[in-house]
């Protein structure tokens, strides 16, 4: 497990390199989430979203020899992009692993920063990565089982308490579990009274059926869902084990929650964020987190890499 | 014409009710904007529009007496809002004069407020509430043409400076002037070498009219327009004589600038601002305002309250 002292690091590390994005108090849907509402923005974080935090740690700890043989990764979205973005700014090659049906504008947006791209049938995707990077001898950096990667993301925590330090909780979303994997470490080893819930998609329940098990395994399937930044069956032991110890709760939502929330939050707060960010939002809406109308809590909204023509959908209902 | 020191009253009597809104770095916007970008969130201040602050510090300035006999006002709009959130806050009954084919959802929201509504023709609102303000006794709280609206809106400027000290210059959307008024006298007076630019929309072009005439007078028509907020045909004398000290330029947009800014805020800064406030990242877009590339400019997008419908077309072309 990562510890406090390697995100404060990561902070020293990329603070001079990214946006430290805004925690925007929003009364306008204290009513819906019952409770006080802050939004932490990192939809609005460079390549619009939070990866790129992890993404830099990684690089920027990378020797000269490794920065001079290369990267490469395995993403269909937001992490490629973090990846492609921090490899140019420091002069790294990229090696990216894209599934083949990838969605045109993101493949564009990643040749864009500079990403070397590589297509693999999505389910050999992972596999496809670890052999480039065996074969290429290149640096392969994990979406979420990396402790720089899971550090970076925990900058996230650090600003939240520096700005707000009298948050009583903090609402994050679930996928590879990187991203609650930092923050969680950051602000309960800041602040242990502090609570953490981490929202998964039903359709993709990684670490809720880790819980019912009792034990680490991937998933078997994933039912297609709108959020797709938090798709993928992997589940992380080390992110178990961090989810474990500082998550006061695990809860799931579904699509349509997602849908009512991304709604709620375009037409009161007049914010976009992407439909796994939403999943934080949802699960508050639905009645499903034990908030006292008076706590404090953040919403990390991780990322605002829409599809515009869903977007328009959902805001046109 | 209204004093910093007025606009510092204001912040000490205001601040307690209102949100101290972000001011956003947004890198992804200075490709087209031609800038160093940041956004001062308006859009996300209560009621969804920075109007409330200068109902706040109107209502707040008056006697318990005035505050007793209530207070009346016209619009159709964020100024409607503001003045019935405020009046509601500080338990002083609020008449609201709304164009009698006023948007529904409009109508609802400020009755949720609490404002009593009173429909008059659009042309003859001003008017119905100068007729109520008398025959009732009730204090009219104007849009624009007052001192105390007008120096509550400036601490948008104090804030400006107090987020980004080496601010190069601010653009700023007009209609009555009240906003470009506090402003400007704000970040004048504060700074002298900050550039100020107001943005009117060339259907509601009052204050460049008075410009190439050189005296102050109401336009005489309106062509319809997308920025519903700056709609108004008065000019105040007291708004132009600010202008013409402190603006450094006034600047014209149209609609189709307006929507590709309105697009291109939410697809990459994940944003969402009305019409009239895109008009200032419009005239970025076109060119018009002289930037050099390393100039740190803040664009205040002074609402959020969109047409649903409309921001959907928008987003889906």
């Amino acid at each position: 497990m990562i510890t406090l002292s390697q995100i404060e690091q990561a902070r020293e590390r990329i603070s001079p390199h990214i946006l430290k994005t805004p925690l925007m108090r929003c009364p306008a849907l204290d009513g819906a989430l019952g409770c006080a509402v802050y939004l932490k923005l990192e939809c609005a974080q460079l390549t619009g979203a939070f990866k790129i935090r992890g993404a830099l740690n990684k690089i920027l700890a990378l020797s000269d020899d490794e920065k001079r043989g290369g990267v490469v990764c395995s993403s269909s979205g937001n992490h490629a992009l973090g990846v492609a973005y921090a490899s140019r700014l420091f002069g790294t090659n990229a090696k990216i692993v894209l599934p083949s049906d990838c969605n045109p504008a993101k493949v564009k947006k990643i040749g864009d920063y500079g990403g070397e791209i590589v297509f693999a049938d999505k389910l050999e995707r992972e596999k496809a990565a670890t052999r480039i990077a065996s074969e290429e001898k290149r640096v392969l950096v994990h979406a979420f089982a990396d402790p720089f990667v899971k550090a970076g993301q925990g900058t996230i925590g650090l600003e939240l308490l520096q700005d707000e330090p009298a948050l009583d909780a903090v609402v994050v979303p679930v996928g590879g579990g990187g991203l609650i994997s930092g923050i969680a470490t950051a602000v309960k080893e800041s602040k242990p009274g502090i609570r953490v819930y981490g929202i998964e998609h039903g359709n993709v329940a990684r670490y809720t059926s880790c819980k019912k098990t009792g034990k680490v395994a991937d998933i078997a399937r994933i039912e297609p869902t709108i959020a797709d930044a938090v798709m993928g069956t992997h589940a992380c032991a080390e992110s178990f084990e961090t989810i474990n110890r500082y998550a006061d709760a695990l809860l799931l939502v579904d699509d349509a929650e997602i849908k009512s929330a991304l709604y709620e939050l375009v037409s009161c707060a007049h914010v976009i964020a992407e439909p796994a960010s939403c999943m934080v939002l949802a699960a508050a809406m639905s009645g499903k987190i034990p908030f006292a109308k008076s706590d404090k809590v953040a919403f990390v909204l991780s990322g605002g890499n829409n599809d515009l023509k869903f977007l328009s959908r959902i805001i046109e209902n």
